[in-house]
């Protein structure tokens, strides 16, 4: 195993806006970065969903950026007053916020090409904390920023998409976990004994197990993670074989 | 304005499990949590998305139980090995944990019926923290439970939303928020001013601005929420009469 490949990478994703807090939309970003992210070796260890609450996000960016390697939050930068992101950030750094002069150059063409009038209150979109740099939206424009291991993206989730291929150069990946998974119509109950001493072998994998139910059928998912690919495919062919055990025909991947 | 409805009563919901996190599963839970929770009075604050790690639940449980009325958990209270969350939170209250009698009786009755073997795994689902209470679960019979101002729910969604059900009776609600959402043709940049002004005169509503994107057509969707209906729908009015003011139809409710 390399040093690279060994090394574990840590992230926290803060969703901020009370949209999601409400059940008036479900979250579709968290799983996107989760994917996106692990994909270059990092590992998102603890998510959030805090309100549009300058307190609250300040206090909330300040223990996460601490504890983890990387911070991504998503929403709170457009133009309206209810987009605090960008200067409750500044303020959990410390640091004044003003109108950065790349941010007004990029809206100020954007507002020129499409017509649009380039008011006080898009301006507000150029508003970055000082020494932060910019990440690129080529979608709508209005950039995202870094600051520190902090990254600030919007949340409609095909900006964020866009924002997110645009910083991930930025990022220094560890370990990749890969995973496997394994299905069968068989109850957690039944399996668990074995499956834990299977997972007592096997101490660098984590075995997760999910049960289903697919109308009236139902049964478990294994799915078993790590960061060493052969190890992880003997103690999946394993898992398989355990089931296998209890007269059940396991199958690879989600239950069909 | 009654006493009852003045009290802004708070929760935070915890999503034990690393599916969440790695992009496996898209969470199901926190929606329906708020939404049913709202409707008797009890306003979702936070949410946190954490691994089955013990030393994070407990660290979790402790800082959110501290800060709000009610704390809410989905996620490994089944037999296998990596359902730690009953132990973990039993910690977390500094509390021994042992086989509720009430929970053995109900599991005991339950394998009985099905034909299905009382395994030593199976029994770690009546593993309740002493002075806990449990929450009913008529769809699968494994309790979940109570213990302080921390409820502690299965994450497959039936299941929890059946303890919800179970549980509601318990729990003290205050104020219920309301919420009203115009939505038109327009772009946030081009409302943001006027909508802050606003914003500033109805202090007690809290109007968020969600631009949205169907396909060549976007728009922004304007959601007013408060506790006050009457205030709400005078807000929501001048909130349409707004977006007249610039030429664009507002609809009532979200894009269509």
């Amino acid at each position: 195993m390399s040093e690279k490949s060994a090394k574990l990478v840590t992230a926290c994703v803060v969703l901020i806006g009370d949209e999601v807090l409400s059940g008036r939309t479900r979250d579709a970003n968290l799983g996107y970065i989760a994917k996106h992210l692990n994909q270059i070796g990092v590992q998102v260890r603890e998510a959030r969903v805090i309100p549009d609450i300058e307190d609250v996000i300040v206090a909330t960016i300040n223990e996460v950026r601490a504890r983890y390697d990387y911070v991504f939050t998503t929403g709170g930068i457009g133009p309206t007053h209810d987009d605090i992101t960008a200067d409750s950030i500044a303020k959990a750094f410390g640091v004044p916020i003003g109108l950065h002069p790349d941010a007004m150059a990029i809206l100020g063409a954007h507002y020129k090409e499409t017509g649009g009038e380039f008011t006080d209150a898009r301006k507000r979109m150029a508003r970055i904390p000082d020494t932060a740099t910019l990440i690129p939206n080529s979608l709508s424009k209005a950039p995202g920023f870094q600051i520190g291991n902090v990254f600030v993206m919007a949340g409609v989730p095909m900006v964020m998409q866009v924002m997110m291929d645009a910083l991930t150069d930025r990022l220094e990946g560890g370990a990749t976990m890969q995973s496997r998974t394994v299905s069968a119509q068989i109850g957690e109950g039944t399996i668990a004994e074995k499956l834990g001493e299977l997972q007592k072998r096997f101490p660098d994998i984590s075995i997760g197990s999910y049960p289903y139910y697919r109308g009236k059928t139902f049964g478990t998912s294994l799915v078993l993670r790590g960061t060493d690919g052969a190890v992880l495919d003997v103690a999946t062919g394993e898992a398989a074989a355990l089931i296998r055990g209890f007269g059940v025909e396991p199958i690879a991947g989600d239950p069909v």
